[in-house]
């Protein structure tokens, strides 16, 4: 099977995708975009090619190594496994739990109340307080949670999948008027991600995707 | 510091708590239920005690080995990297991500939306056509995904994570309803897993604090 460059279907403003995308760089990996428009022509991602591709109709996907592979946190686990360097999870299982279970939380327990799918069926009256009520019950949790396992980074002082996770959605928290500074220890690891160079060139604000009035 | 015998903080009818059980039983872990009742008393997840040990005041907690783990997903993986024996991940590591990826889009995209916590919030007239909606949605693009991973259960002929994630995942469709012939791999695969005696034992009508009337 001819291998080639992977390919990420992606859209510049989707958490989810970011999350690849940082991983991505971090790991080194060469990859295509090739952007899938939610909102244009009704959502791209519901176009019969998509579908045959993600039958969830979300992004991301990443063809990689012949296959196809959707759910932001299994690509990530995938690339961890065939690239391991340099690693996103550490090497102590208690560590690794840590990382997963704060990656678990955003990616199972916040980002999927405050997505576009649902807040579409939430109704526009309701969608703002909605997507509020999901990050704020979500980030009390974790702001408690990073109070014990916190240093530089999410755990510990290495970049892991935890932070690959926390930096997009603090993104949406921010879209959606959260007041994150009443979540000291979130905002400050947020911080201290933003600067790094594969934080910064995968911003939804410098995608190919994202809109002249948008890019930064 | 004293590792002791594990504590599973569970509810009988928690799909995730059913997650976690699985897993024990296969790789015959013995552990202490301490049910955590999400209704009575206003929801005992709620209480202060049960916050001080998982923040999002959800089901499963797993106390193992010194350490509190919640989010079932990172419980398994850690069960899996520190009892190996037998796997729920297969060595292949095109084969983990399909594994990761289906358990992942049960527990991220189907689950989350039709909980305890959101139905509350979507309120009682409507409860019963989101949890639909939420389910058939995902369980539509399951059949398709699974109709090229499956063999005897949903990633060849191995129980894996993926399988832990569907029974109980099919179990709440019944509940809410959903008309489950329509998705013929997903029915087969959960009834060769329900006869599976890890899969009998730990089933919602059998456990410490299944209420009488459901016993079975």
């Amino acid at each position: 099977m001819q291998a080639g460059k992977p390919i990420l279907y992606s859209y510049f403003r989707s958490s989810c995708s970011w999350r690849v995308r940082i991983a991505l760089a971090l790991k080194g990996i060469d990859y295509e975009t090739v952007p899938i428009n939610l909102i244009k022509d009704g959502g791209q991602q519901f176009s019969k090619d998509f579908q045959a591709l993600n039958p969830m109709k979300q992004v991301p996907a990443l063809k990689i190594d012949g296959i196809t592979i959707h759910q932001s946190l299994a690509i990530i686990e995938y690339l961890e496994e065939t690239r391991p360097t340099p690693r996103l999870l550490p090497q102590d299982p208690k560590k690794r739990a840590s990382v997963r279970m704060i990656s678990d939380l955003i990616a199972g327990g916040i980002q999927p109340l405050q997505n576009l799918s649902v807040l579409k069926q939430v109704g526009e009256e309701f969608q703002l307080t909605w997507a509020q009520n999901a990050i704020i019950s979500g980030f009390n949790a974790l702001e408690q949670i990073l109070q014990s396992t916190a240093g530089t980074y999410c755990v510990g002082d290495e970049v892991t999948m935890a932070d690959l996770c926390l930096v997009p959605q603090v993104a949406n928290a921010e879209r959606f008027k959260v007041d994150c500074t009443l979540y000291p220890t979130i905002s400050s690891i947020n911080k201290r991600l933003l600067v790094l160079e594969a934080f910064q060139v995968t911003h939804p604000c410098r995608q190919p995707d994202t809109p002249t009035e948008l890019r930064a």
